[in-house]
C-alpha cells in the first residue's frame, strides 16, 4: 500500500522518477494468448505526447521497450515489464529547486512524508509518470475490446470554454482533428483562442475531461464498497491535478427532483433514459458509462511566483522549465488508461 | 473483491440485507487498548435515523450489539464484530416486486448478476447497510481524534437551494440545531420549504454534503494510486446514491487560471490560501481537507411510476414502503463515517 | 492485514474470543443461487466437535445462525454472516489467569503485542475460532464439488504411532469408523492404547494430519509468490498448534535423487507417478494433491506446570480447564476446511 | 493476484522469463532516507550465482540497474525497480523443447494454464527469476537490520547426508568457508563427495535448507490467519522445488508429548527453552525463529530422460542445456531473501 500498485487481478505497478533514467511500469495478470498491438499502444502515447503550440518544450519521444511477459509477439499470461527512457530531462534547470518548495507542489508534502526527495522536475510526483499509465491502459483496452467494450475521452471544458453538448449529440471520431482532443471544431477553436490568452499572460489553466464507455457488459462491476463508480472514482483522482468527479448527470443531480431523473426500463430491457450513468447500485446496467473530471490549472507558471525555501526564507522567481500552458488535453489518454484498467480489472474478477 | 470489505490496515467488513435478520460489520485492525466510547456510536446512529417530518416512517431503532474484540470495554485488537437486528421490516409491503424491477433502482443489476435477489426493501443495496457503516465510522473517529483529526460533514445542498458560503465562514457548530444538519438556520429554513413542497408532491430531491477535516497529520496520503484524494473519492462514491465528487475548490478550479489559485507556503509553514483543499501530490499538507459529495434524489417516490415486470410487461404503481423525501441529512454522518475509515487506514499505514 | 481476513475473491473474516458471548464469521464472494446444504455444515462442524473421551469436557453445541446472504435457501452472492454462540463457557475457571502467562501458550505475546488480552480461556487465541473456519470451508466445498474437487483429510500420525502407508493404499472411507478419523482400524487401536496412557499421565501428544484433494483442474494455482503450495501451506500453517507442511513426497524428496522421482507424463497425459503431489510450477497438473500437516501437542496439561506471573513471579500449578489430550483428530475438518477455501478463492481466480 | 506480487506494505513485484532480454523487479514500500548498501546486494547475488563444480555452466553475471526509487545513492520512499540483463542464454539450445514437456517440469502445467509459453529454459518457471528475489530480499535485510534482525541460512541435508546438529551448537560464521553453505566442514566435506558421484552417475539430488532469525522483536506478527509462520511458509512453499516447511521442532513434534515440550517464560521474561521456534499464537516471543525449507531435486537430469511430445508422443532424450547437480546450496540466499521480505513487512504493519 505504497501506492504505486492498483488493481487486483489486472494489477499494475509503476516506477519511476521524472529525472531518473527511465520510468515504467509491471502489468501483473494480463491474459495470456493475446498478440498485442504495438500500434495502438505508441497511439496512446502519441496523444499524451506534448503538442507544438500550448505544451512543455521538453522532447518526450518515449521510446517504449517491453523486457518480459510476451514471446514471438504474444502474451504469456506472466508479468508485462516495459520501461520508458528519460531523455532530454536538463536536470540542472532544477538544481536551484533542491532548497526550495513551489506553491501548490508537491515539493513540501513529499520532503515532509519522506525527509528527502528527487527535487529534478518534481521527481515521482512529476506528471511524467502518467506516460507507463497510458501504456498499461492500452494493454487494458486490448484486454476489454474483445468484450465489445470501448473507452472514449475528449476534452469538454476548458478555463470558461465550456462544451455543453451532452455526448450523445457529439460525434466523438471528429475528437481527433485538433489537438485539443475536443470534438467540437468551433468550441476547439474559442479554446485555442484562450489559450493563447493564457500562454501570453504567463499562466496556466484548468479544464474538464468527459469521458464515455460503450458496451460495458451488464452485471460488471461490484455492491457497495467496490462499486464501479467508486472504482473509476478513485482511479480518476488518482491523475495527478484531477480534483473533481462525477458520473451520469452527476452533481447537477443534487438539484433535481427524482420524478425527473428516472430511468425506467422498457419492455425489451434497453433504459429510456440514463440520468444514471449506466450503473445502478454499483453494477453495469447496460447503457453507456460516462462521467467527467475535472483538473485545476498546472501550478507551473511561465511568471514570477513566490517560494519558500527549505529555511523558512521567501523568495519569488519565474520557474523555469517547460510546461504546458493546460495539460488537460494531454490527460484524455490518461484518463482513458485508467478506465481501462479498472474496467480489465472489474471484467476479470466477473469472468 | 468482491465488494464488501474497505481499507488495508483498518479493514472493515459489512454485511446484512434490508429485510433479513441482522445487518453488521466486522472491523478488523482497531487499535488495542482503546476504550471505546458507546455513547458517541450511539450519537452518531442517531444522526443516521431516519427523522420524523420528511423520513421514512421505518422505525430504526438500531439495536447493536458487540459480540467481539473488546473486554472490560477495552478493545482487544483483535476483529470486533458487531449486529444490528432490523425491526420492522414490513417484508409483505414488498412482495409484489418479487417479480419486478423498479426505475433508477438497483432491482435489475443485481437480478442480472446474481440471477437472485432478496427483493424485499432492496436487499442488500438498500442504504439500510450504512447504518453498519456508521458504527465502523465512529469506532475509526475514536482512533484518529486521538491524533488531532476531526471529521464535521453537513447538508450544504438540497435541491436548488444552495449553502454558497465557504465552510471557514461558518459556525459548523449550529449544524446540529435542525434536523438538516445545515449550519446556517435561514438555509435550513428554505430547504425545508422545499422538502414540504417536494413531499407534498409526493416527489423526491437530491442535495450535497460538505465535509471538512481539520487536523490532518503532514505527509498522511500516498502517493500516485493510493493519493487521500483517490481513497475518499473511492469512499464516498461507495455510498448509496452519490453522484459526484471534488476537493478543495473542485470542478470551480476547471474554470480558474493557475496564477488564481496557487497556494502559497509561508515563512511560517503554514499556507496563505488553501485552494487544494489541504492535499498536494496525494499526500496532506497540513491544512483542512473539504470535500463535497453531490447525491441524486432518491427514486422511491410516492407517486406512480412505471415499472418493468421480469418477462418485460410494463404496469404502473404507487410504489408503497417508507422512504425518505431527501436522504442528504442522513448522509451527514455517513460520509463522516467514510471519511473516518479513510483516515484511519492512512494513519495506521503512516504509522 | 490484521490477521483475520483471508482469501482474494472468496474472503473469509473470522472474529470471536474463546469466552466473547460468539465467534463468527463472514464469507464474502461465495456464488450467488447456491443451495447452501446446511446438514453439510453440521456435519463438519460435528467432526470438529470435542469426542468423549480424549478431549476437553467442554460442551460445544455450536449453535449455528446465519444472519444474511441467504434468502429462501440460496446464496445471494452478498456476505454470508454467520455466528455461534459461546455457551458453557465457565469463564470463572480462567480467572487465576489474568496475570500468569502459561508456558507455550499465545498468553505473553498477546499482551507484550497488545498489551491487554482476554484471558479467559486463552481469549482469541483459542483453538475455538477454528469452528468458524469449519463454516466457512464447509461452504468453500459447496462451491468447489459441482467443480468435481474434493478434500479428505485424516489423521495419520500420534506421537510415535505412524500410518505409514501412502494413501493411495487406504481406503479412506473407512476414516468415519473411529473417533480418531484415521482410515487404518489397526493402527487407529494402537493411536487409541497411546492416547489412553497419556490421558493417564495428565500429558498431550501430537500428531499428523494428511489431506488429499481429488479432481483438481489442471490449472489450477498460480505462479511465483502464490504457486498452490504456497496458498495451501500459508492456509494450513495458520492452523493453532501446526508445526509443519509438506506436499507430494515431501521432506522425503531432500534425500532422493531426482531420477528416482521424476513424473513422467504418459502418451495419454495422465501422469506415471506422483511424487509431486499433483502440482508443478505452483500449478495443479490434475493429479492428486496431498499434504501433510504436523502438530504439536497441546501445551495445557493435566499436570503441574511452571507458570510466570506478569510480574516475574514464578509459580507451579496445575491448570485447570477442560482440555484435549490430542487435538489432532479434531484438526482434520479444520485442515478440510482451510484447504476447501484456498482452493474455492483459486477456482473463482481461475474462471 | 496473478501470482507476481508478493507483501503489503513491503510490496515486491517480480518480472521476467528466463530467456527474455531481463529479469527484474519493484519494490514498493521501502522506507526513505536509507543508503542503500549495493555491495551487500552483490555479496548475496554472488552467493545465488552458479558455482563452478556443480553447478550450470551458464554464466550469470547479473548486472544489475537500479531504474528509479533512489536519489544521490539514497531510497526516496518511491518505487525501487531494478533489471538484471539475461546475458549468455543459448536460447538454441532450448529449440527442442518448443513442442515437448519435460518430466517433473512446468512446461505442461503453463502449457494448460496459460495456452503458450516461452519454452526457452523453462521460461517464467526456472529458477532464474529468484535473483530478483535475492536483490529485493537483500533490500528488505538493509530495513530490519537496523532493528537488531538478522536472517542466516545454512544448507543442512543434501541427500541423505544430513547435518543433525541444532543450529546453536553450530558456529554459523563457517557457513562461507564452503560453496555449499555448510557450517560444519566434515558434513560438508561428505556433501561435497556425495555430489561427485551423483554428478558421475548424470543425476541430482535434493536437500534442506535451515533458515534462523535473531533479534525479532517480541510482538512481530499478526494472529490467525497471518500468522508469522504462515506468512513464511508461503513464502518458502513459493521457491522452486520446495516441497516443505517446518520450524521449531517442527515434524518432530508430532512425536512428542506436551510434558517434553513446554517453554517456560523465566523470572527475567527470557524462555527456558524454545521448542515453539520463537513464535506463540502467530507472534514472535522474542527468541531465534528457525525453520527448514525442503528441496526436492532438480529435474533436469544429465541423462535420457522420456518425454511427451504435444501431440502425445513419447521419446526419449538426454536433456542438454546447463544444469545444477544440487540446486540447494543455491537456495540459500534466496531462503534468507523471502524470509528477510516476510519480516520487513511485517515490521512495516507493527511500526
Amino acid at each position: 500500500m505504497a501506492g504505486n500498485v492498483i488493481g487486483t487481478l489486472f494489477r499494475f505497478t509503476s516506477f519511476g522518477e521524472s529525472h531518473g533514467s527511465h520510468i515504467g511500469g509491471v502489468v501483473d495478470g494480463c491474459p495470456s494468448n493475446m498478440v498485442l498491438d504495438m500500434d495502438k499502444i505508441a497511439d496512446d502515447l502519441s496523444r499524451r505526447r506534448p503538442k507544438a503550440r500550448f505544451s512543455t518544450s521538453r522532447v518526450e519521444e518515449d521510446r517504449l521497450h517491453f523486457l518480459s511477459g510476451l514471446y514471438e509477439g504474444k502474451t504469456l499470461g506472466t508479468p508485462i515489464a516495459f520501461i520508458i527512457e528519460n531523455a532530454s530531462q536538463h536536470s540542472a534547470d532544477y538544481e536551484w529547486l533542491r532548497d526550495c518548495y513551489r506553491p501548490s507542489h508537491a515539493d513540501y508534502t513529499y520532503q515532509m512524508k519522506y525527509g528527502v526527495r528527487d527535487h529534478r522536475g518534481g521527481g515521482r510526483a512529476s506528471a511524467r509518470e502518467t506516460a507507463a499509465r497510458v501504456v498499461a491502459g492500452s494493454i487494458a483496452k486490448q484486454i476489454i475490446e474483445p468484450y465489445g467494450m470501448t473507452v472514449e475521452a475528449y476534452t469538454s471544458q476548458i478555463g470558461d470554454i465550456v462544451l455543453a453538448n451532452h455526448y450523445t449529440s457529439l460525434d466523438l471520431s471528429k475528437r481527433d482533428a485538433n489537438e485539443l482532443y475536443c470534438p467540437d471544431a468551433d468550441v476547439a477553436g474559442r479554446m485555442m483562442n484562450l489559450l493563447g490568452e493564457v500562454q501570453k499572460d504567463g499562466d496556466t489553466v484548468g479544464g474538464v475531461v468527459t469521458c464515455v464507455i460503450k458496451g460495458c457488459p451488464i452485471g460488471l462491476g461490484e455492491p457497495v464498497f467496490d462499486r464501479l463508480q467508486a472504482a473509476l472514482a478513485a482511479a480518476m483522482m488518482s491523475i495527478p491535478s484531477a480534483k473533481g468527479f462525477d458520473y451520469g448527470f452527476g452533481f447537477g443531480m443534487a438539484a433535481m427532483r427524482g420524478s425527473r431523473c428516472l430511468d425506467v426500463l422498457d419492455a425489451d430491457f434497453s433504459f429510456r433514459s440514463n440520468h444514471s450513468g449506466g450503473i445502478q447500485g454499483g453494477i453495469a446496467n447496460g447503457e453507456d458509462i460516462f462521467f467527467r473530471v475535472a483538473f485545476k490549472p498546472i501550478a507551473s507558471l511561465a511568471m514570477e511566483v513566490p517560494l519558500t525555501a527549505v529555511d523558512g526564507t521567501m523568495m519569488t522567481k519565474k520557474i523555469g522549465g517547460r510546461h504546458d500552458v493546460c495539460q488537460v488535453p494531454r490527460a484524455v489518454p490518461v484518463v482513458e488508461a485508467m478506465a481501462a484498467m479498472v474496467l480489465a480489472d472489474m471484467l476479470l474478477m466477473a469472468r
